[in-house]
C-alpha cells in the first residue's frame, strides 16, 4: 500500500516549461507530481505568449516574477538563486523538445519531457549522452505505465505465467479526429502540422504509448517492421490519421500495431495483448484496475488492482493507493510516474546510483525507442509499406 | 473543463481528526482535500495514540506542536493561534463523530464528517441545528457523489429523461468480510462492535452510500420500509453483515436496497438503477466514467464523461479534469466534493450565502437522512421485518 | 458431446394444443420437439380458432382431419388411431392448463405443460396425482433449465464449490411493457387478465422462471416470503406489472426476486447470481454460455460451455452440441429439454422407471412449486406485504 | 418474424458428402438443413470408412441401402431412383470439395460445399462454371452469414449510416490449437497437413470466415495485401497456425486480418469492425444478437436482435425467430442459410430465377473470393511478407 509518510521528504523545486493556459496536458502535470510531495511547483515558462504565463502563473500563486517570459531566462535566472529550481517539466509541442530539454540539462536540471522525446533517434541519443555528462535524470512521460497492472503484466510475463511470447497486439484507436476538427482546435492543430508535429501524428501522439507499453511488458526487441499511414483528412498530409504496422521480433514472436485519430466511436482503445504459448494478457486503459489472464484450456480471469494475489513487490503494490474495488485512474498512473521520477532525482542529488538503478522509471531509452519506432514507420510507409529494418 | 487557477485561491487551514497511520481513509482525505488548493493541512489529532500521532504528522511535514493528542486539545490550542485552523475533517470510528463535530463546530470550525455521522437521527439533527447556529459549513463524506456521471444522471432524471421514476435498484454488496478478517484486523474489527460502529454494520458502512446516491439522483421520500439483516459470521450479531431493503416512495416508485460485506468474490458492486417509464438509468461503482441509458424500444447507449453531449452546467462538466477516454476515479470524485466544500466554506467565510446556497454539496441533512435509514431499518430488522414508516 | 445417433430412435407421435399462428411460443415447441428426432408432429388443435386450426396444421405438413377444433375431440379421436398420439404440448393461456392436462393425462398421454401449470397449488397436485395413477410423464416447460451452464452451476454449488449458500439475487426484469402494449397486442393483453393468467401477471409469467432456476441450482426450500406488487399501469390491475420478493430459506440463507415488466429499457435480464460461503455463481440468460465463478480472494473466472474444465455427467455435457466459443442459444435449451422428456417419455413406455429416475426433468414438482410461489406471492402483497409462512 | 409455414412446403431430398460419426461439423449440417424441413435427409456418403457410414447412416434412421460407401456410388445409384436425392452438402476435408463437388454438379445436383471450396481459384471458377452450365445452386457454407445483425450491419453500411468505410478490422483467433493437440486429434490433424488442407491453415480454416464477413457488410474490394504467417508449433510448418494481413480495398479504405489458433485463453474473437467517416460498427460472433453502433461524437449504442429499431427488410428480420432478450445462437444461424439455399434450389427447380437472383445467399463467388485471399496471402507471405496486387 502506498504510504504518503515516506513520500513526503522535503520537494524538489520545480518548473514548466509548456502546459500552460488552456493546453491540454499542463494540468495533469502538475496535479500528478505535487500530489504526493515530491514536487512544488516554483516557476514556470508555460506559455509562448509572455504576458498569459506571467498571469496564469500567478493565478497558480507562484510568484510573478518567476513566471519567465521564455525557457533560457527561466533557466538563466534560476541558476542564480539560491532556491532556484531543481528539475524542470517540458509540455510544449514536440518540435521543442530537444532544444529545451538539452538547455535544462546543460542548466544542470533534472527533467521530464513529454513524448516524442525528439524528432529523430540522432537528437535522443544527443540527450541521452548529455544527460549522463552531467548525471541528471531524463524521464520521459509515458504516462500509462505508472498503472500498477502494467506492471503486474510485465512481472507475470517476466517470470513466465503465460509462457514464451508468440503475439503482441498493439492498439491506441481514438475517433475524436474523425472530422477536421483541427479547424477550430489549436492542440489539435499543430499535431497535424509536421515542422511541430515531427516527422508522424498519430504514430507518435498515441502509437508510441501503446508500443512502448508492449516493450515494457516483454522487453522483446523489434527486428523488422512494415507500416502503412493514411490521411483519411486529406489536409492531414503528409501526416496520418491512421497507421498499421507489422512487426517482427528478435525471438520470434510477431506484431501489430494500430493507432487511429479516425477510429470514428472509439474513445480510447488503448489496448495491449500479449499472446504467449500457455497464456495470453491484456490491458485496456479503459478498464485500467484490471487486467485480462486466459489460460488455454482454463476459464478466463479477472485480475483486480488491489488484490492479495497480486506480485508484492515494489512496482505492482506499493503504489497501490486504496484498497480494490475501488477505481484508480489516469492520475494515479501519473502520480506514480512522477513519485519515482522524484525518487531517482532525489538519489541522484544525493550520489545514491543504487537507488537510480534500482527503480524502474521510463528513461531517455524508452524516449529513444520511441523516436526510432516512428522512424522506422515512416522509413517504411512512406516507401510503399516495405518491410525495414529496425536497427540499421 | 476543470480549472486550476478558479481553485487556487489562499487555501483554507485545515486539520484531521483521525485518519492517522494505518488507517483506512486518511490518505484519501488529504489526497483530495489538497489536491486543487483548496485545503492546506496544518494541525491534526490522527490517531488515537498520541505518540503515533506526533510521529506521522511530522513525517507529513507538519509542524510537531500542531500535532495533538487529543481534539479537544487541537480545538483549543488552534483557536488561540492567528494561523490556528479554520475547519476540520473527521475520519475516527464513528462512535466520535457527535462528539468532535460538536466541539468542531463549538470552536467555530468548518466540519467534514465521515458517514454515518451519528448513531441516531437526534445526535445528527442536534449537529445541523449547532452548525446552523454557528454559521459554519457542515459536510458529509459520501464519497461516491463527486463523479460527474453520478450529476449528469441526476440532471437527465430531474429534466424528464427517463420520465416518472418507477424503481429504483440499489446495491453495494461486497465480498471482502466473507471469512471473519476482523479477527486479524482492527479497522474491520470495530465495524462489527456496536459500541463503536453503531447499530447497523454493513447497512451504515456501505449502504448508506448507495442509498444517498439514489436520494440524490431522484429526489424522492421513502414512504415505508421493511429490512431483514443476517449476521452470516455469527460472531458479528448483533451486526449484520448481509442486508435487504424494500422501500416504498412517496410517489409510487418502489425500491430495492442491497447492502453486503458477504458478497464472496464481488469487488464492489455499488450500482444504482433508476427505471422510470421510459428509460432507465445505470451507474456503476467501478466503471464511473460511464452511464447507461436505456430508452425503451431503443439501442442501449453508453454515455462517457468528458463528452460534449453531456449537460453543460457546473455539476456534470466543470469538474472533467481530463477529456473523455482517460479513466477518471475515486480519487477525482473526492477531490471534486474537497473543491465543493472548499468553495462554500470560503463562500461562508466572506458570509455570502448565496454562492452557498448555489453550490450543491453532501451537507448534513443529506447526514440526517443516511442516519435515518439506519434508524428505520434496525427498527425493522429487529421486528421480524415488519413494515415501518419512514418519517414519523 | 450430443450425440445424435442416441436421440434418433422411433420418434414419439405428438401433437400440441395451442400454438397456434401468430402464438408467442408454438413454434419454439414444434422447433425443439421435433430438433433431435425425439417427436414427430402429427395432431394438434394449435387455436382457439378450428378454421385457423385446419389452415395452419396443413400449412405445417399435417393431415387436415388430423388438425381438431378443440382439444376434447382431439383426445377422443386420436384415442382411436392406431398410430395415435402419445404425447401432447400445451401451449395455451394459463387458465386452461389445468383441464387440458387433466384431459391429456385421462386420455393415457404424456404431458408438457406451459408454466404456470396452474392457477392453484391444489390444482397442481392433482395434475401430479392423476399422471402418477396413469403412470404419465408430466413435464413443465421451465424453458431455461435446458441452457447446460445452468447445469454446470447447480452441480458446482452442489459439490461444494461456493460454500453454504448464503444469498439468493433472482431477477427476471425486461421493459417491454413499459408501456400499455396490450393495448394492440393480444398475446400481451390475456397475460393481464386475471381470468386467463391467474392470480399473477410477472410473477408467473417469468418470475416463476428465475424461481426455480435458483431451486434447481441450489435445492433450498423457501421458509416465508414478503411480497410488494405493483400496477404501474394502472389498467393491469389487479394484477401487477413489476414485484419485488423477499425469502428466508430454510437453511438461513436469504433471497430476493425481482420480476418487471417495466424495468425500461432491459432486455431480458433474467440473472442469478448464488453467493457462498467462499465464492459465488452467476447466470444471465443473454449470455447463456458463460457462467461467472467468483471465488472471495481470487480473480474472477469466467467459465464457458463447452470446455474440458467442465464437470463431465450427463446434464452439463453430454447436451453440448458445438464446440466452446460458438454461441448456443435458447432453442438449444428447449432442444435439451424436449431431449430429456423425449428420453423419460419413451422410458415410461416401456416401464423403465430407473431412467425415468434417473433422467433430470422439470416436472410437475416443479410446477407445484412454481404454483405455490405465486399464491404465497399473492397472500403477501395484498395482505400489506406481510410475511407469510410458504408452506402451510 | 420467421414464418414456419412458408418454409414447410415440399422439402428437398438431400444427403451428404462427409460429416460422419465424430466429425466436428456434420450434426450442425443436418441439424440446420432440416431444421426448417426445407430438406430431407434421404441418403449419404457420410465417412471414408464404407462400413461405419453405413452404420451410422442407419442409425440416424435412413435406409441402409442409401448409406454409400463412397460418392461416386451414390451419386450414380441415387441418380437411378424416382426419388433420388436432389441436393447433397459436402462436409469433407479441403482436398476433396474439388472433385466432390463437380461430381455433384455433373449429377444434376445442388450443392452445398464447405469453405474452402477448393485449394485454387483456378478450380473454384470451374465449379462455378459447371454450376451454370447444369443450372445448379451452388451455396458455400460461410456458416457466420446467416446471423440477423450482420445483415443488419451491411444495410447500415450500405445505406450510408457509418459514412465512406475508411478501416476494416478482422478478426477470427482462437487458442485452442496453442499446443501441439493434433497428435491426438484427427479432425485437427489434416488441418496441418497440406495435402489435405490446402494452402494455408488458419487463412482457410477461419480468417476466410472474417473476410467474407467483412466483404459481405462493405462490398469492397481488395486491391494489394502483404501477410505474414507463422507456425508456432514448428510441426506445422509449412502451415500456419497464425497470420496477420494488411489490405487495401479500392476506395481508400485499409483493413487488417488477424486468424491464429493459437491465441492463447481465447475462445473465438470473431470480430469484424468496420470504421466509417462517421461512425463504427462492430460484431462480435460470441455476443451474435448485438451490434455495437458507435457514432462519434455520440454515445455508443447496442442494437438488439428483434427490435423494432431495425431495418425491416427480409434479411435482417425475416429470420427472427423469436423476440429480442432471448439468445439465438449458432444453428439459427446456420438454419437461415439452409432456409436460403432451399429457398433457391425451389425457385432454381421451377426455373423462378427471379427468386434466385433475388434471394441473398453466400455462393461460389463468394467461394471464389475466399480462395483468392488464401492464394494471395501465401503469395505475399511465402515471398517475405511483400505486397502482391489481389487481382491480375
Ligand atoms: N503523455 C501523454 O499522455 C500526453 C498527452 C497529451 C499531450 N502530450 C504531449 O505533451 C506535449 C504538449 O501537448 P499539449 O496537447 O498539452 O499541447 P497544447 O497545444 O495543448 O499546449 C502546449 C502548451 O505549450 C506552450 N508552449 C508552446 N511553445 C512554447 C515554448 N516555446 N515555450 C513555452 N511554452 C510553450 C503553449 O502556450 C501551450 O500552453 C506534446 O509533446 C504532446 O505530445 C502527452
Ligand atoms: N466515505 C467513504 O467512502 C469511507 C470509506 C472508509 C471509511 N469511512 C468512514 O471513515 C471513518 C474511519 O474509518 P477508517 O476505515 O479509516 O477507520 P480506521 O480504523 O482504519 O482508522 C481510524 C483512525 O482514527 C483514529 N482514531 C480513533 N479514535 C480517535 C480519536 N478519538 N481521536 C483521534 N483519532 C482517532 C485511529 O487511530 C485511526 O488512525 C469511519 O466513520 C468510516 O465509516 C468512509
Ligand atoms: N416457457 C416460456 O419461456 C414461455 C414463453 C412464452 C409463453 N409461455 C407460456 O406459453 C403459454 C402460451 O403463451 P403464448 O405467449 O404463446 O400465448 P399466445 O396468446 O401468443 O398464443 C396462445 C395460442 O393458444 C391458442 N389457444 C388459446 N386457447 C386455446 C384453446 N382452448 N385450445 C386450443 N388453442 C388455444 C391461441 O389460438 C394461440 O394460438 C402461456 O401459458 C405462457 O405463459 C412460456
Ligand atoms: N463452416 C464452418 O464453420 C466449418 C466448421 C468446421 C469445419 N468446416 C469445414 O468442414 C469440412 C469438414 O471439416 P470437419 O471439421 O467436420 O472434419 P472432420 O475431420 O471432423 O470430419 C470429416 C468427415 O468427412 C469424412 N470423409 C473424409 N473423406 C471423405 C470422403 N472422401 N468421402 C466421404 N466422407 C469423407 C470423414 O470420415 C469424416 O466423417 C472442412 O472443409 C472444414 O473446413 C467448416
Amino acid at each position: 500500500m502506498f504510504n504518503e509518510e515516506m513520500r513526503s521528504e522535503q520537494p524538489i523545486r520545480w518548473a514548466m516549461v509548456g502546459g500552460g493556459r488552456g493546453s491540454q496536458i499542463g494540468y495533469a502535470h502538475r496535479s500528478s507530481a505535487t500530489r504526493d510531495g515530491h514536487f512544488t511547483l516554483v516557476a514556470g515558462a508555460f506559455d509562448i505568449d509572455a504576458e498569459r504565463c506571467r498571469d496564469f502563473g500567478t493565478n497558480l500563486g507562484l510568484n510573478p516574477e518567476r513566471c519567465y517570459a521564455d525557457y533560457q531566462t527561466m533557466f538563466a535566472e534560476e541558476a542564480k538563486r539560491e532556491d532556484g529550481i531543481q528539475a524542470v517539466s517540458i509540455a510544449t509541442p514536440n518540435s521543442t523538445h530537444y532544444a529545451i530539454s538539452k538547455a535544462a540539462l546543460e542548466s544542470g536540471l533534472h527533467v521530464v519531457c513529454e513524448k516524442p522525446v525528439t524528432f529523430t533517434v540522432a537528437e535522443a541519443e544527443d540527450l541521452k549522452r548529455i544527460a549522463q555528462e552531467h548525471g541528471r535524470i531524463f524521464g520521459v512521460m509515458y504516462g500509462y505505465t505508472g498503472f500498477q497492472m502494467v506492471h503486474q503484466a510485465r512481472e507475470m510475463i517476466q517470470r513466465g505465467d503465460i509462457g514464451k511470447v508468440r503475439v503482441i497486439s498493439m492498439q491506441f484507436a481514438h475517433g475524436f479526429h474523425s472530422e477536421e476538427v483541427e479547424k477550430d482546435n489549436p492542440g489539435a492543430k499543430w499535431r497535424m502540422n509536421p515542422e511541430v508535429s515531427g516527422p508522424t501524428y498519430v504514430l507518435g501522439d498515441i502509437g508510441t504509448h501503446a508500443f512502448y507499453m508492449a516493450q515494457l511488458m516483454t522487453g522483446l526487441d523489434v527486428e523488422r517492421l512494415c507500416c502503412t499511414r493514411q490521411s483519411f483528412i486529406a489536409s492531414r498530409a503528409p501526416l496520418e490519421d491512421n497507421a498499421h504496422v507489422m512487426m517482427q521480433f528478435s525471438n520470434g514472436a510477431v506484431g501489430t500495431l494500430w493507432a487511429s485519430g479516425v477510429n470514428a466511436g472509439s474513445m480510447h482503445q488503448q489496448k495491449i495483448r500479449i499472446v504467449g504459448e500457455k497464456a495470453s494478457i491484456e490491458w485496456w486503459d479503459e478498464r485500467p484496475n484490471q487486467l485480462s489472464f486466459e489460460v488455454q484450456g482454463e476459464p478466463a480471469r479477472v485480475l483486480e488492482r488491489g488484490m492479495g494475489y497480486l506480485h508484492n513487490d515494489d512496482s505492482a503494490v506499493s503504489s497501490d493507493r486504496i484498497g480494490g474495488g475501488h477505481a484508480e485512474g489516469f492520475f494515479e498512473s501519473w502520480a506514480n510516474l512522477y513519485s519515482r521520477f522524484g525518487t531517482v532525482m532525489k538519489a541522484a542529488n544525493r550520489d545514491d546510483q543504487a537507488t537510480v538503478a534500482a527503480t524502474w522509471f521510463p528513461g531517455i531509452d524508452a524516449g529513444i525507442e520511441g523516436v526510432r519506432l516512428l522512424e522506422r514507420c515512416v522509413e517504411s510507409a512512406d516507401n510503399d509499406a516495405q518491410w525495414v529494418k529496425y536497427y540499421e
